[in-house]
């Protein structure tokens, strides 16, 4: 079969490898569609590979199943869906509560295995999977379409689950960068929450892109961008700022909007420093009793809240499509900030 | 009557002036007792002062009402009780949900006025206080150990409320400087959650308080203190992390001992820095999922349930008593680290 | 002043009585309109009078401040609002928690002071009202679509903020009766939460409105109302019901129709008797963690939030106007089930 | 191997079977103790069998894993454990999110499988469990002490998890019977809660333990007991009650007392009607906002941390040990409510 493998620092190869055997607790999967994440790039551009052997990159996989481990209850050849891509243990005290995200067996700062970047993942025609991480999507999702939810509505649903509190009606939640998760942010926040989404980016199409999701109102990112957010909110700031982005720019920002007792989600691993101590009120630092949370993906209920929301026709991700051949291209356009929504490969 | 007052910077004067008069929501404090809060050494030691007329210094009041306003309803001559710091409007979105603490006529940094930081306090005879922060503590509590409550207890409630989802059964709670709050805080978490409490200090007899406050481990703070930690959890490390301290080097040790998705409390206002940026996991920063906060204060229903749990035995504030006369000296056995527990001035 | 009293068990007169004079804690509203609820029916059915002297009814209260009493802060003459209908204590444990609809001075099974049930209300031109009750509204809200916010809006926004935990992405919610209350509930969930909402009534118009008010579905109460939401939930149940009828047969329904682990919530007082019993799974009985809560009104940051709603325009009460002098024809016809929506007077 | 069997409609026998065969998914587990409860009893006074072949009892299981089925990771023989009780399906939305014991599978009024009501129980020598049952308690409890972990803490422990908001600081709880769920409940509302407890049971000695267990205050079951309680509370009634036994007569007691926004639990199954209806309020009824629940069982998060309880020796069941060969004795003295705390079976 075909597949993108990464084949060394920052090498991308277009390689034709045998189909992955299965284990007895596995699926075979016919990749329908995967995502290209920014976080995909990232990876392309370290200096060093993610392991020795070629990695077939994508952990945002849809499918159909073409074959079952003989342990496997309750799946069958033929169902659809996606994949959910925290492969964590299952057994320990976090997975137990439902938080596999954050799955002891990984270590204190590390996060589980995820296809495409220790395990092969689904930039091929077939991708072997853990038959727990497999989650039905029914027969009306398009692939395109379903594929980015594993990752691009997962981790944004998580992140904003967690700052529910934060709002209630009458709050404002700001979305920092509106590209492939914070398009769907904006749908999960319109979808979920009663609150007013501002949409910030550099780019107005991207804001036009907001508006089409249930945006309120965007804004472009100068130098006003932080007083215009306080001015709209009579002086207090966003219950809650979801950085997509996480440059120090972007970080600074949220860190001068968010309101007291708010919410400010790092997502976007930028690598931005906020300008957080623990010093006395009245400076230009974090409010009292704001959040700052660096969110990792999300849980296998939020993966199926986020499924729902797209079978209910609530969130609809924005997709480019390319070929398997075009993975170059793909990637080349997402870092140029070209893509409106998602890139997604079609094998 | 006489007053501890701040005459100017870094001042302290017990001075004689007139017994305040109230308005007619107000009521008239017979002070009982009035605690030294490290707040107030802070304040000691600006280059400027709070106000240009003299200050009296004093937030943490207990005592007797003397006088009660024209339109106060259901307080009485006679009436005990201690005082709720955080002076707010009462109206205002926040205030009707309760979250008086980050009233929103404060703006979004500041805090709402506090007594002995902006109005006048209780290190004096007596005190003129809003009827509404008057919180009854009925006939049995003594004076000098209700008073503390008043942010000794409430201020690490609050901040104890805030992450209680962390600490379910099985879960470590780190309190960091075991001073006048840090003391209150091991009782509070031992009264109302299931967590095993590690205190952390520079001072072996502040370790012994904890342990008689209910911590299961007391760790002297060396460079060896995290690798400690980490080692009694599994490497997983703690649930939750309260630092009383806030210097660079506790916000070092908070960073590197909190667990995912647990939660780092910044309490103490040391101005410390915590290495915190967005980029991807497997450095040394915040592990995936926990939450720094800068928590100030506390609301009217924590201070209500502060005095709950010291009424029912299950918190009390380890005082040391000096007259009103001897503040001075109270103020710099606090700063040498000699106060066990809270100092509490007896007017 | 012209003032709608209930001068004796089931009578209802247009009187002219004296302006109300105000304390120095009150102020004086200019009523611009007041809704006329079930519960006021039900109190003009009783065979009682509900007090010795006339009282003028109405707790759904719009207007403009005409007067401001000595101490009162913040409000001024021409400020336009409506008024939160638990006149409670303020200070008790429950008040300072931000729950005024349980206020401890109300004792354990009353509801604190009403207007309109206690004291006079607004169905008059003038009412003397506790500054507190008094909630701003802004310039553009129409008073006879904010009037009944603080009723018709209150009370199933805090029904539904008791459920929220339920009403997760894939979650369906039922409401049982379209009328003043129901056809707010679905704009409500339709606006705070991601459940797909299913409306129940014995009349087709009803159920067009809750189509129009944001509805998936609606059900004819019949025979077969039971199977039907058993069939659309996967033979599973709704995860939430709320009934704003509560006879015999609307508790029988809900029984039926909630969900393991779902919210069955009694908001209408008409008496019914669900068959509740604590017996072993498997009969007809409430399914195994389900909870059956008795809701009444809801606490001022409930109601500040209905007002959001409004001023963002997801929530919109459907309204029937009348004259003063047409009010008892007003109740006639929501008696007979003839009211779209909500009866409003405009004295 | 010897096992406890229900050989038809009240006839329990112990019988010489096989010892069982493990499938590839599955463990087998020497058992080290089994206890009895209450439902066991049921199931024994039941006058129809639960399946047509002689069915083992028992589902608080502890032992020791002998074997391994071929497809289990992270087990190992000679690992000490308890059994989970819901043997749910693990895939469904509910199981997804950490639910278990609402498992879609089960159907809207039944519960999933449970070991000694379906599947044979652990009333034997040898039990054969689903590998993912497992739950490991270390090398320090003690068997006898902790089997009964899987349902008499799990089930209370649940019970109370849901019921935290209500149980701040200057709360009562209420727990009616003091037998083998109801004594480890006080023990749980002691660790994990600052509410003061309340025993009610009709024996002096249950009222005893319970006073070991925590309790500040028990009173007999009597005509004055909701007298009583409502006077300790302030005539406010308990926030929360949880009742271990479910008759006509403790689910009075329970309406009676519960106060306004306050949580009442059933949880014994005796097939008490509690009064509740849909009218307004000041009757005898349901006080507003308070919330009724028939609890079933737990979650495997539920069972994860009533283990952690007992590891740290928060929590420990007071048991009574008897052969095998005694089952019948101790149902018998379990009948006649002579077991202080839990009767165990040692194979």
């Amino acid at each position: 079969m075909r597949a993108l493998q990464l084949t060394g620092p920052g090498t991308l190869e277009l390689r034709e490898i045998p189909i992955p055997e299965i284990g007895p607790a596995e699926v075979l999967l016919r990749v329908g569609a995967a995502g290209i994440c920014h976080s995909d790039s990232y990876v392309l551009s370290l200096p060093f590979a993610m392991r020795e052997d070629p990695l077939t990159m994508g952990h945002e996989i849809a499918g159909t199943i073409e074959a079952v481990g003989s342990e496997v209850d309750g799946l069958a050849v033929g169902d659809r869906g996606i994949v959910y891509l925290c492969w964590s243990c299952g057994v320990c005290r976090e997975c137990v509560r439902g938080r596999e995200n954050v799955c002891l067996a990984a270590g204190r700062t590390a996060m589980p295995p995820c296809p495409g970047l220790g395990p092969d993942g689904g930039m091929a025609e077939y991708v072997a999977i853990p038959a727990n991480s497999f989650v039905a999507i029914g027969d009306e999702l398009d692939f395109a379409e379903a594929a980015p939810l594993a990752d691009a509505a997962l981790t944004p649903y998580h992140a904003i689950r967690g700052a529910m509190d934060q709002l209630q009606p009458g709050a404002t939640a700001v979305a920092i960068g509106i590209g492939g998760l914070g398009h769907v942010a904006v749908q999960i926040l319109t979808a979920v929450t009663p609150a007013r989404v501002i949409a910030v980016d550099i780019a107005q199409d991207k804001l036009d892109l907001a508006a089409d999701c249930g945006a309120a109102l965007g804004i472009l990112a100068t130098d006003e961008t932080a007083a215009r957010i306080l001015e709209r909110t009579g002086g207090r700031g966003a219950e809650a700022v979801f950085d997509f982005v996480g440059t120090d720019s972007t970080a600074a920002l949220a860190v001068q909007v968010v309101a007291p007792d708010g919410a400010y989600r790092m997502v976007g691993l930028g690598g931005g420093v906020p300008g957080i101590d623990a010093g006395p009120a009245g400076g230009p630092g974090l409010p009292w009793g704001a959040t700052v949370r660096k969110s990792y993906a999300g849980t296998r209920s939020d993966l199926a809240a986020s499924v729902e929301l797209a079978q209910r026709g609530k969130v609809r991700v924005e997709v480019e499509r390319f070929a398997l051949e075009e993975g170059r291209t793909a990637f080349e356009r997402l870092d140029r900030g070209e893509i409106r929504g998602r890139a997604v490969l079609i094998p």
